[in-house]
């Protein structure tokens, strides 16, 4: 797909070389290139936080990106999310790592340089980036806008996925300085919303947005979100926004009053699984973003006969215990969603920009991760952490 | 609900009074009745085979049953499906039972008596009992014949519920000579089918019927059915009578050619994981009688993308582990299905019966119900054991 596939060999900044295809914002920021015949390839530097291991914490590693090729974009990144699935993949829960890998795929930045087929982006557009960063674009899912179903080769992740690409072997995510990305899989982030408030959008707001799309909520549903985190504050407020009744699950009592703010109409703090029996049966619809293996057959119960509950939430190595005694009562259908396509991740961009719903963020900086990570595992999260990438 | 709720006297056959509430097949038959101020009530003699515990055999036993009460009919049992659902209750598989407990709710047989107020049978007729004896009647769900869902008291199954009218304490079922059950719940058995044909009807046709229906399998659907045994191969009968393409998936090569028999287009022996996946996401619907715990999430990525797969297998404790990664990328709809309505547990007797779609059966004696139960357990059922009550 690239000049520099099988290069990786390293240059130095200062050696960038203008290369005709690629047009750049600021000569001095644009890392390297590839030439018109692809022969030759200049890798981006990069600076960013990367898991070292399974158990040791993130630190800071040099690495290098692809050269800007005819078709990618280059993002000088600005803001990157903390998801819960950075931690479980770094910490192998879901399956062997390779390592160094830089985490992070809500990442939102301006454009820097762009190939030269590139009509999507000019330089100084804002622009995101989620958590893929390519498929095959050929098969009837890439096709119709759903790539995260690539049936061929499946999506290639923001971070972790093999790459033959990147300099590493592998894709390089968010919690750095820049990226390099295949202009189709870029989000175009609007000028009325502010990059840090874009960012989560990229995961935490596609990933709760598609599965309420396809379930088409809408006014007056009663919507149940359960685990109010990064994704479950987004949930409550895209609920809330399409004229939902929500109502909000959390084990943390600490966080009513901010989900009264988020909209919902009532709080349940489930301190007890006998919370829930008063709610068997009567919501239209319900949306699981805990990333734990938990007592979901309670919860699932809460819905109306053959409604609709959805599992976005991924626990360790993905097993969920279903109670099938539960299920043949309550007839509810059980699904799993995985975040959403590109057109759809632009759509829900859209629709926050324009309806100014904006995530709860706290922005911290790169040598704050590893503690703002403990804070999300313990549930100390209020509600999404954003690193500032000023400060890689 | 019933004169004899409380009293739980002995009485002995010969000793049947004739009240007037109550119009006779043959009085020597009838062994007790309640008299039209429901203060009296000879107790119905019946015979059986029962658990007597966890572990045991189980083994003849002489009980009661209540009287012929104003809207009860009494049938004498002709036939009984045996259904691993029996031995899982028996076994304490599904928790603790009280003993002795006379299982079996795939009841076929003739009216011999009804109570007063009954006008749905009359001495004669030829009627069946389901997996269930009474609800509410009341709720929103039993108004709407979802008995099976009733909202207030649940259902009382056909055996081992808590049943205040019956002597034992608790309900007790079809592996037996004769049965009261209020009106309602009998069902009407068309004469264009054997009684012993239209017993499985009333579990395992129901079971496989009732979710088939709801999703709406159609002529030229794929469907998948996981499991063939008593309910799987009414599964592929149903589902092809009404124009489906069935797809059969069963451990036991030795079923091929019988599944082929039943209708199926294609039977795949699943003797290892990668036989499942050339079927990822080919079907339209599929339905698992599985008993017990399995690996289910293969099976679940059989189906078509926003497709369902519903679990009508119970297994011990009713536990399933479902992996959501795999849920995320197949996008299927899991639910489970508990058996039906009468008004649907008519439709299929009614349905079997016109089209000729009738339970491959094996006719046994009493006295070979034990190994029957062992021949379940170990997959030799071909494919329904049907229990000749002549032999009790």
């Amino acid at each position: 797909m690239h000049a520099c596939d099988h290069s990786r060999r390293r240059f130095i900044q200062q050696s960038a070389f203008l290369s005709a295809g690629v047009i750049l914002a600021k000569p001095a920021q644009l890392l390297a290139t590839a030439n018109e015949q692809g022969t030759r390839a200049y890798n981006i530097k990069s600076k960013g936080y990367a898991g070292k291991d399974e158990h040791g914490k993130l630190a800071l590693w040099n690495f290098e990106r692809r050269a800007v090729g005819d078709n990618d974009v280059l993002i000088e990144i600005k803001y990157c999310g903390i998801c819960h699935s950075d931690i479980h993949t770094i910490r192998g829960h879901w399956g062997k790592q390779q390592y160094p890998q830089v985490p992070g795929h809500e990442i939102a930045g301006v454009v820097t340089a762009v190939g030269k087929n590139v009509t999507k982006f000019k330089v100084g557009d804002k622009a995101g980036v989620g958590c893929m960063v390519n498929s095959c674009m050929q098969c009837e899912s890439c096709k119709k806008g759903e790539e995260h179903h690539c049936e061929t080769m499946g999506f290639t992740g923001t971070y972790g996925s093999p790459e033959k690409s990147s300099p590493s072997g592998i894709s390089q995510g968010g919690y750095s300085n820049n990226i390099v990305v295949k202009d189709h899989f870029a989000i175009k982030i609007p000028d009325n919303i502010d990059l840090q408030h874009a960012a989560p959008l990229l995961c935490a707001g596609i990933t709760t947005y598609s599965p309420m799309m396809q379930y088409q909520i809408k006014k007056g549903d009663k919507v149940g979100v359960v685990g109010i985190g990064g994704l479950g504050h987004m949930a409550i407020k895209i609920a809330v926004s399409k004229g939902a009744e929500v109502y909000a699950f959390t084990t943390s009592s600490s966080k009513v009053s901010d989900c009264k703010g988020f909209g919902a109409k009532e709080v349940i703090v489930v301190d007890g699984a006998d919370k829930l029996k008063s709610w068997f049966g009567k919501l239209d619809y319900m949306i699981s973003t805990v990333p734990y293996a938990y007592d979901m057959s309670n919860y699932i119960s809460c819905v109306k006969p053959y409604g609709y509950f959805t599992q976005v939430g991924q626990p360790i190595n993905g097993e969920l215990t279903i109670n099938n005694f539960n299920m043949i009562f309550n007839r509810v259908n059980f699904n799993g969603s995985l975040i959403g396509g590109i057109p759809e991740t632009q759509e829900v961009m859209d629709y926050c920009a324009k309806n100014k719903i904006h995530p709860q963020i706290q922005i911290i900086k790169a040598e704050e991760i590893n503690d703002a990570w403990e804070k999300v595992v313990n549930k100390q999260a209020r509600y999404r952490y954003v690193i500032d990438a000023a400060t890689f």
